[in-house]
């Protein structure tokens, strides 16, 4: 048995860092990078590839909106051919830090707004596996688990990751109950576990609702942004080990 | 007998249009496209490239330095290692059009400030053509007669191409004659013309003291940026074809 | 009987020039001034608001979303306080030339897509106008004739000058018949002047589907944008003082 | 007896925090506050004015090079009349935010590698100068001790208050040792009070080479970068009270 477990990393610019990098380096499988839009510049993404490829690590490039101050979380109204070009760009500036370091990118996945904007439209996310599609139809698509960035990505032929979340909850229709639900988020890392054995086991989840819904993912999104965040994905990390189970990058 | 005629292209930005790309395509043989730092975004990337590749143009990556405002035309103090992440940054996401339009990058050509500062620093060019080298090592150069850059990339194994300027007035160093000098610009086509054609024909060129010197360039650097600019452009090619001279990307 | 006509300037970026400054200033009585986010640049500002004190216009701040890119045109989604700052940030940064030039900031009107999302959202409006207020309650306020933003205005006891088109036709309801409609724009100058001419004496628009609805506004906004605009502001200018129409800023 | 004790504040830029911000703001009475360029935004520089005002700390503009990937620390080559208008635009923009406030804008102090430069290059320092003498004459300069900056200012007429460095060593020739140096920073924290008394108290300062020489300062430069700092910048605090030395902004 075995679970791909992804971070989103290398979202520091210039001076300003954040995000665990070196604390989760270690504990995922495989590392979504920032493009330089949202986060990111030249020097971070040359830092983090370098990293990334001494802990063997599965590189994917995390393209998002031109957004810096807003870090890529603001919604935006932009039109296909201009996501596609946003995703050529970004994934192509990735792509040569990793070529050049000796290393194969081997994902996308799209950020903050573009994520969740795509995960809902469906115009939106066939512009941007276009886009990932003429660039390299090796690339795999990571999307939230029954987006319509999935279901794009799949309907182009490209290898699809789907991804959960093992510290939010599920509505019954299978989307995340939305942040301002006092509910919304699971912070008892053992009840987090049960979720992610849930979906590893049974491909399921348990909704907010209380009932049981199915849920496809080969991989989980673990966050590295504050020290519970870290601490979550330690002990998600150590359980799954302990539970025999792999943490690899999807054998696609 | 044969030579190449470049120029910059695609420097519009957003609404922001500069630059008569297509009057100026037709008559080059290879095209300069901008990175999206000094000017150029990933929209006027796409569609650049998608009209290069139309008129079977070489194409190349233009990096600059990220100063929007400026055009990347303003000295900046950059490590040696940031120029290097600037270059793999920019080219890379050229490349990713060029690639996703089916075609192939031939050569990198540094803009502005970066061109200037690395014509006559060693460090500063080493660090573009390291940085190139290990993207990509069969990219072509770019860069001044004569200058560092070029050294730099001859030192390191890349292909180099050297360009020499057909309007503006040599020194007795083969350095070009600055531009507040009132000789530094030739402005009479017939004066330019001749100016090439001893370049091409003669590997010399006749500086503003009156001596010749020998000048080594396998291409001609044009401009696009005002009507005057393509008039030249025009009148030169046309004169080089009338002479049995063609116009061809070198033959690298 | 008078009329303000006003125009956005200012709005080229570096060596990108965009707008018929030259041309439009001596035809309008108020300008609206860039003020770097969607347009616009330090350089850009002190040159323009230089011009503008010498033809003796009045001045206005034309603040936008930070997208120099999609040139303040995209939509985004923005909270309310984050508007404000927005705001009092632009507003200051031009109040800042015009003072220096010896001048005095006279009014307000936000760019594009921010315009138009005040136009609709009262929230958005509110915010806007809470910015202006605070930081100076003399600024006047300009907006869609009928907007929200013109009512949070109002409500907020800001002077508002309600601004209509000339080259835009109307629907029954006040708002402007949507671009995409192909008989949103009016070509013909005489029927744009007509439009013109029944807005400032009767207070009144013939809308596009043949009715008449009344329409205050105490200025009109005229486009320098392509030779076309220019061409009917000249038209527009000239045929309003043949008519003894004066034009002048509000007298508010 | 008195001193002024300043801090760079404000540099925040959207979700990316540095500086302890909160921590120094008792520990000083003058705040100097990045204004969008180098560091900072419209959100940051509401809330840091927004503090300052609560703490009753006089501010200032800290206005830098428009590079915020290099946090305004790269040099770059601009022209004076480019100079100015970076110092317009981004003083009247945190202008904008104290006046909305309720306060009042007392000092500016640039930023950086514009610090820097201004330091030693008198044409640049007169822009510098010149832009906040149009502005508002009223407008502090603070400056480098000795600089061509603080001459600058003075010859103008600003009022001028020079700054000095309490965990740096001097030069024989009154200007810092450089940071390559074994020696350049003093890390003892008895060793910086004491720099900081024999300037306090004596207006002179014991150079690297062991040599008094004189030095004017009415402000003391503090640093929040890191923990370190902030403990040096308690530690003073404490120990310039406990010697009845009264910590206040210049009585200019």
């Amino acid at each position: 048995m075995q679970i791909d477990l992804n971070c989103d990393l290398g979202e520091s610019y210039g001076i300003y860092k954040i995000g665990s990098d070196q604390a989760m380096m270690p504990l995922v499988s495989s590392v979504n990078i920032a493009c330089g839009f949202h986060g990111g510049d030249p020097n971070t993404m040359a830092e983090t590839v370098e990293i990334a490829l001494q802990y063997g690590k599965a590189m994917g490039a995390h393209p998002g909106y031109q957004d810096l101050n807003g870090f890529g979380r603001r919604n935006m109204d932009i039109k296909a051919t201009e996501v596609s070009n946003l995703i050529t760009y970004q994934v192509g500036a990735l792509e040569a830090f990793v070529r050049s370091a000796g290393g194969k990118l081997r994902h996308v996945k799209p950020h903050g707004a573009l994520y969740n904007q795509a995960a809902v439209d469906f115009t939106l996310a066939d512009a941007i596996v276009r886009a990932i599609k003429k660039l390299n139809p090796q690339l795999i698509l990571y999307g939230l688990s029954g987006s319509e960035l999935c279901k794009a990505g799949k309907q182009q032929g490209l290898k699809v990751v789907q991804e959960a979340f093992i510290d939010r909850r599920y509505k019954e229709d299978g989307t995340l109950t939305p942040r301002d639900h006092d509910q919304a988020v699971i912070h008892d890392p053992e009840e987090a576990l049960q979720q992610a054995l849930s979906i590893i086991e049974n491909k399921a989840v348990q909704t907010i609702e209380g009932i049981w819904i199915p849920l496809e993912a080969e991989s989980l999104c673990l966050h590295g942004d504050n020290i519970k965040a870290v601490d979550l994905a330690e002990f998600l990390h150590r359980k799954l080990l302990e539970k025999n189970i792999m943490i690899l990058p999807p054998s696609i």
